[in-house]
């Protein structure tokens, strides 16, 4: 008997043990601006997780006729200098921000401002924009979900858009971009007759769609949840809905500023984003919007979900307290009719009679019938 | 005895198994953006299920005096071009999205920015108004319900309005603008008699006031649920509620953007809205409005059923537990007593007394009293 | 032993039986748009329940010398011009909105745009001001509760505010505006010396106020719910905040545009608004303002109620179980020690003991003892 | 045993029994502006209780050198002209709004617009701030706590702000402008050497900085409920929560509209407020502002009190049950052994051996004890 | 057996008694302005906690070749002039508020506004920013945490910033500037190379800088507390998560009004503030921002875990009552078949049977057989 109810107090106990909410909390903690306490304002220093071995440097030059890609080592990059004032649209990508020293360099190379190099390295600032009149700074987060364990990850992504360049950080080497270089390689869209505007919105718009994307397939899972939730609720599901609610959390956290930040960016109104380019922005803008209608959906479904898992608890409950009050009325007064005669007077005339037995086992049964009578017309079952 | 146990626990575990939630995670998940991933911007992919087998294309052209319609086969859309200048009142529309060459051609043909025709294949965009100069763009939601198995369903229908022509594209043949195209033809109200832009509008009302009546309908059925509530609440009860929820939330996240889309439509005062249409605009506002406001009075009112319920919940589970405690509360004291004397023990004075039986008896039944008297007295029933 | 056990059990299955809820639900689906479905948006239909038998036109003409007082057949509205163009306040009124075509004639005479002709029938729409120079166009609700079965109603009434009349339209005939008149009549106040604004002002303000006077109804019940909550917390309590919470809700919907509508008639500084009396306009906008916080007031009161309502069904559960546990504790070790002795072993030594029956009776009550002083120390009670 | 009984389930059913929630419905419905239904507009009613015998109407007019203090008669208010045109700083306060003659008099007479008037003698007026060019009409709530009941009132003060006066209208005679008079008398602070406007600044501030005195005091209230919550929480303690957010609420709808209107005034740029004095007005605005964030803060507080209350019940719920089942799992095995050795089956040979009753005691300890230790195993206690 | 129950109930009555809760409500009230009741505007009283013995003053005066460092004592302040008009960087710094004259005698020597004195001396001061013109004026909190009884403190700091000098006013000596003052006296950084503003600034920064290391520091301990709820969520937990909430809403007090002062500042344009450093205030906003976004996204997830610990609490109420009633529903039946056994009929046949008891026996233990198959199959466990 122990074993059966062993597994059901093991069940009590095992509420909720998988570690798997601390997606947003961890992700806050990794990256800690507390390293550069007490330093000056406008100090370098990397805040995030190292991802990569070597920072990498990669160029495209291009115009309508001409194309040119390559890469350039650390100690080279003085060779950057030439595509500061040429009239070609020039992409210059540097994946891996670790090395503090380099991304000074290059900043100072162009002239960035000592403020924006350290929002570049401090991979923990929100999604903005702020426009230098000679050259427009963008930075906002790519997120990812790793199809193996489904952890979320965020990448702070950083552009510096000039009239005759565009600068991009990253944090690690990816491959977010190769849909872009495949594309300015191949003449394919119209990207070779445009200019760097064009180039960094065509970059945006790969990093603002894959909100889109990931909110596609975590609104699978989602639908997948509701499945369970009507076929069987359990301590696991719920677990799944409290995570899939942090995950929300997080994405929302890196998508709002970024609505904000495209908005600043039309109004701005700078002469570096071609009149042409703004419909594209607008484009950008309701696709940021609609991931956070569709973000705020996907919260109200799963606080839906959870009050109906809510509901089934109560549910149970009263079901339960149900089969536990109705065996009781039926059995007590039985069991109490069953002591009455176990007492040991000596003078209880019932005793003697022959019929005293089955008399008895017959009012026992019709109390227990009355009962179930009762209960049934009060529509207890 | 077991049968009637077994039905009460039966309904324990049924709590909640019709499939009937998923309206607005299903309609967001059918329609992928993800489809188009990695392309450039303008790339025409059409994002939606296929509704129809052929694109249908028809033309209603007329002014006062004149009244022409007729049907377009696909392979003949450059007669499309003569309406294209004309000064008559032109509407041309467009069944069936899938095949985007069409809609590539036809856009080009009339000088639509390849974002809008983006924007016409995508059917997960949300409702907005641009204003190209030249031409008016916008899209919004047709909102229908199937009367047999009552589920929602959207389809997306977008106008481009020139100052000499209309165009709407609907992701299927429907039956939508029938009565417009039957004023027209019967010389019934005024567009006869006014332009383009009154035509734009009195199709755009066409699918605002279906806002309306799609609340009507709904109304209908949450007036029904109320009546339940008082009667018999039970579980399937409360999926409906929350069907009733969830759809909600799928018509406010068409509506809401709509109400906007007309906002930003009056404000632009574009030369192609004649200054007499705007009053009819404003009325049309007023429309979207008061559906924005009758959601969220039947939004609070689900949530409203909902307390009701789980109100009902605890009060059912404190009476259950009423019974059970003023069960015990009679009996457990009673067979205590019994148990007394049903002992063993050699020495009981009272045993052997002929008056020992019925003096017991008397007892308990006094002892029962007292405890029922006691409960009444603290009004427990 | 049934009957009060049976009562408790009646009790159970009572909650919530009286149909009082449906206020809402049911003003909202007993004034159908839909029934002009598919028509021409200016089309004149009455949407609404017809209220009275034949449609009731009087007109109040006066300066501050002259007064002239006279009910027009629906045959003699060609009369009606004459007002149309005097010098004199001129003050029609129009009882019933049912005859289509009297609406139609009326609104023609006096050139009412046609889309005001069908916000004048459309009995669902909400509060609105527009401006069209010649004229002014108000509607909002009139809110009244009948004494007898306590339910709310609404009436529209609109108005149209010429520098030469105001036009009033009700849904039925009533005393809403008999204390305006007769100040007309009788001289007293300021209205025999000033214009039409200032007698649509009069009127206005006879509606607005008697949002307050409502509340202020309401408010004395909400306080009586109180005093049960103090007393005895019922089912039936529960569902009359929840009735107060529709009623809330209903007058918030009709108070709230109004506010709105309030607003935006002293934004548009029109002409046929004279200066002097926009103060008292202000003064009205107090008056909503005033409304529609109380409202706010109320609905957290009523929501107050419910926590402490549910609060209290809590700690009612927690006592019957602090009971049932309390008898359990204290007579199953009992009933224990008694089966016991119950037992027929041959060999128990302490049952041919003279000191054995009162020993245990003794050991007993000892435990009871410990029992009760156990859980008296751990203040279950 | 029944008195132990009894007292728990009289504590059962004693829950909230003070009458204590009802300070603002009471508020609210003790101010009825129904009393004037059907009036014109600016007819002069006076709404609230009368608080005082008799008007009382006192002067203090002063510049730096000039200091006058004196009572008026309410028949000699004619008295007051002389200090209408005065260029001295001359501070009328009427105590006393009951005589509703005597403020339309003193209305009349410094040319105060009627509907000011009515605002004046409506104590159920919200806070505000309306510019008549030539003065400034202010008016605003005063808010006490009697520290014997502990019972909220509060009391509306009127100001009327001229070049050459101040009018300042009371509901009854009070202490609170007391410091200021002191101040003038004494020439404390710079009061004698500025205008009209910095005495009415004076004492609004007086009237502002109490908002922060009375929160102050509400919070320490507020803490002590805090220490009775971690000790022992009550149904008494519940009482006060759901008291105090009903005081804060009521002092909340008096404070926020008063932001609003130091707001509006500050905004105003009148002449009649000097330049100088703007500054101090931001500091007035600084304290509403302060006061409306600690009423957030203290409600939010309270809500989570009724949080942690709640969570209270709940675990308490919880162990009760515990111990009941504890008791159960334990005995009711026990009791059904020995009932299995009560029956008097005439072949039971366990019942003859000398070893049958101490084996069926080490039995029956031993299962005890095994589900003593799984259950302590398993965590329950 | 005592010994576990009492301890199963000792912990029913332990429930929270960590006086933990009572930071905020602690430093509201311990900051009275009621201490100057009644006092004139602009009166100096300090308001707040004496915190250190004697007022300090020191003065760091530089440009980029001459650095001054001094302390002054309070008798000497005369010497500060010679400070006021220098076009030097100079930085005064007063470290204790409690000797309101000394803070008279430098506010009147540099010109303040009595006001302004005043809230300095107010530590009960939300954070604001004031334009002076001739300065600015700033005050917001210092936050900091006791890392021994890990409370949360908050310290006032005041600005005065003027073209020639920069005021700083704080509660008590600490070690919150020192990094600044390092990096003048080793002349890292830019600082000594800038006028005042840019020194207010990276005074400001140091605070600002402090809240998102405050925060990180408390996301340690929030993480911290998830792993706890995973794996055994008791009442301490419940505490914590109170506490911390009540931490971080004692911070958003504090930080929310910054963000909104920053903004001010920008938008002030002052001539003081130069255009070089309008960027940096930018991203002291863009830190503000940041921290107020975290602190929400703390709050909501603190929120969650209470909802986490609710839904355990309720899955644990069904699982205890689960065990109950299998309990009861097993034995309640088994023990019913042994009383009728017991009892002591004459003529009961199967008691003289010598299969009578093993029969018995066998039929007990199918029906418990029976019973456990039935609620395995029905998954109760």
């Amino acid at each position: 008997m122990e074993s059966t109810i062993s597994k059901t107090i093991k069940k009590t106990t095992k509420i909720i043990t998988q570690p798997n909410l601390n997606s947003f909390i961890g992700v806050f903690n990794s990256k800690k601006r507390s390293v550069n306490k007490g330093m000056a304002p406008g100090s370098l220093v990397f805040i995030g997780n190292r991802k990569m071995e070597e920072p990498k440097i990669s160029i495209i030059d291009y115009t309508n006729e001409h194309f040119e890609e390559k890469q350039i080592e650390k100690h080279d990059i003085s060779e950057l200098v030439s595509f500061k004032e040429s009239n070609t649209v020039s992409w210059i990508n540097i994946d891996g921000l670790h090395e503090t020293e380099l991304i000074g360099q290059i900043g100072e190379m162009f002239g960035i401002h000592p403020l924006l190099q350290e929002d570049i390295l401090n991979t923990a600032q929100r999604a903005k924009f702020e426009d230098f009149e000679e050259y427009l700074f963008i930075t906002l987060k790519m997120l990812s979900i790793n199809r193996g364990n489904k952890h979320l990850s965020s990448e702070q992504i950083s552009f510096v858009v000039h009239k005759n360049f565009v600068l991009t950080f990253q944090e690690k080497e990816g491959d977010v971009f190769n849909a872009v270089r495949e594309r300015i390689r191949t003449k394919r869209g119209k990207l070779r007759n445009v200019g760097n505007d064009y180039l960094a919105y065509a970059l945006l718009d790969t990093i603002v769609d894959n909100y889109i994307y990931l909110l596609e397939y975590l609104g699978e899972h989602i639908a997948d949840l509701e499945m369970q939730l009507l076929k069987r609720p359990s301590e696991s599901l719920l677990t799944k809905i409290n995570t899939h609610k942090q995950e929300l959390h997080f994405i929302a956290k890196a998508v709002r500023p970024v609505k904000e930040m495209i908005k600043d960016l039309i109004r701005a109104e700078s002469p570096i984003i071609h009149k042409k380019t703004t419909p594209y922005l607008k484009d950008l803008l309701d696709i940021a919007t609609q991931s956070i209608e569709t973000i705020e959906s996907f919260r109200e479904i799963l606080s839906d979900y959870l009050n109906i898992y809510h509901t089934n608890l109560s549910t149970k409950l009263n079901e339960i307290m149900k089969v536990l009050t109705v065996f009781s009325a039926i059995f007590i007064p039985l069991t109490f009719i069953a002591g009455i005669y176990g007492m040991n007077f000596q003078h209880m005339p019932e005793l003697d009679k022959e019929w005293g037995y089955p008399a008895v086992l017959v009012t026992m049964f019709l109390v227990a019938l009355c009962m179930l009578a009762f209960l049934k017309f009060r529509k207890w079952f």
